[in-house]
């Protein structure tokens, strides 16, 4: 299997944490950055097929695209996945919640701060409303994670590598405050100590 | 189980697509349109964790929402889920896909030019912005469409009812055009031959 992955990016690291925690290295990783000629060649090749990354090729050709049907297809039989359909359908909506919500405002007011070619969208009015509505969104997790551990049931699962990929960067990369949010501080940093653990 | 259904709204209408297509009248529906007494109670009761609409409460009052979550919960061991572990994953990729992609522009188009309280919003220059790249998305689904009957395998998926709900009212709602479409109209039609079949 190949992994294209954006070094840079949130959904590119999620899976990059998944196959740490997974312990698995048998997955090949071509880096594709933004601007370079690997990527314009990935594009090119018609390897991205939704025009993102990251993407996941298998062994037979096929292309996955999308970082948590990734996760979703990496994980599966992990102790990442829980196996009870309710739990199970937790996670899911907190995977769907982060795609809709959570990376629409935390990433891209990350993206518009800190990719030069973004940097025309960053105006002030726009920072302004993504401070606003993204402290809403971490203000639900911190509601949530104030009273347990995780996000789902009693152990680690996806949501919670999905969700900490653009979180736990929402204040050095997004500018957000997370001084008030202890729930969520405490989660950041149990993410950060699971074994096999590999950073941005 | 009680569905928290917004009848206007296209996320609403996936669940309930899918529990006419399995038959399914165990459900009680609490319909919750903008700006009644009924959402404004389901908001104050909490019944809504991300503020959206739709959720399924579950008998011991387990919340579920985002709607590709409800499908995924609702629709396990049904036909409309693979169990080929690589389908799955690509119905996922598809139906993650939907709710950070085209959800965002198609169905986003279409609020703006329908709901009141939206209105406000619909500059000429948003509107045109989301029109082209909204045109761009129905071209993925198009290409994708024009070789096979069903997004993944052989055999219609949750990714095609909840892909269905936004586009196929793409046109008469957020005024696109799918005359050049014909992968995508003939899969429209496909969807809507379906036994069981319920029309938003």
């Amino acid at each position: 299997m190949k992994l294209y992955s954006m070094p840079s990016s949130g959904n590119s690291y999620k899976v990059r944490l998944l196959l740490g925690l997974l312990g698995r290295e048998d997955v090949e990783r071509i880096d594709v950055e933004y601007g370079s000629a690997t990527l314009e060649r990935a594009h090119a090749d018609g390897r991205l097929p939704f025009g993102k990354t990251p993407v996941l090729e298998l062994d037979d050709g096929i292309l996955l695209p999308e970082s948590n049907a990734i996760l979703s297809y990496l994980g599966q039989g992990s102790p990442f996945v829980p196996t009870d359909p309710v739990v199970h359908a937790q996670m899911l909506s907190w995977m769907f919640w982060e795609q809709n919500q959570h990376e629409g405002v935390i990433a891209v007011r990350a993206a518009l701060l800190n990719y030069p070619h973004r940097k025309a969208q960053a105006t002030p009015e726009r920072l302004a409303e993504l401070l606003v509505s993204g402290t809403g969104l971490l203000q639900i997790m911190d509601d949530h994670l104030s009273a347990r551990d995780w996000l789902v049931g009693n152990a680690p699962s996806l949501a919670d590598l999905c969700l900490y990929a653009y979180t736990h960067t929402a204040e050095s990369r997004g500018g957000f405050d997370l001084t008030p949010f202890a729930g969520l501080r405490g989660w950041i940093a149990r993410v950060a100590a699971l074994p096999g653990y590999v950073g941005l």
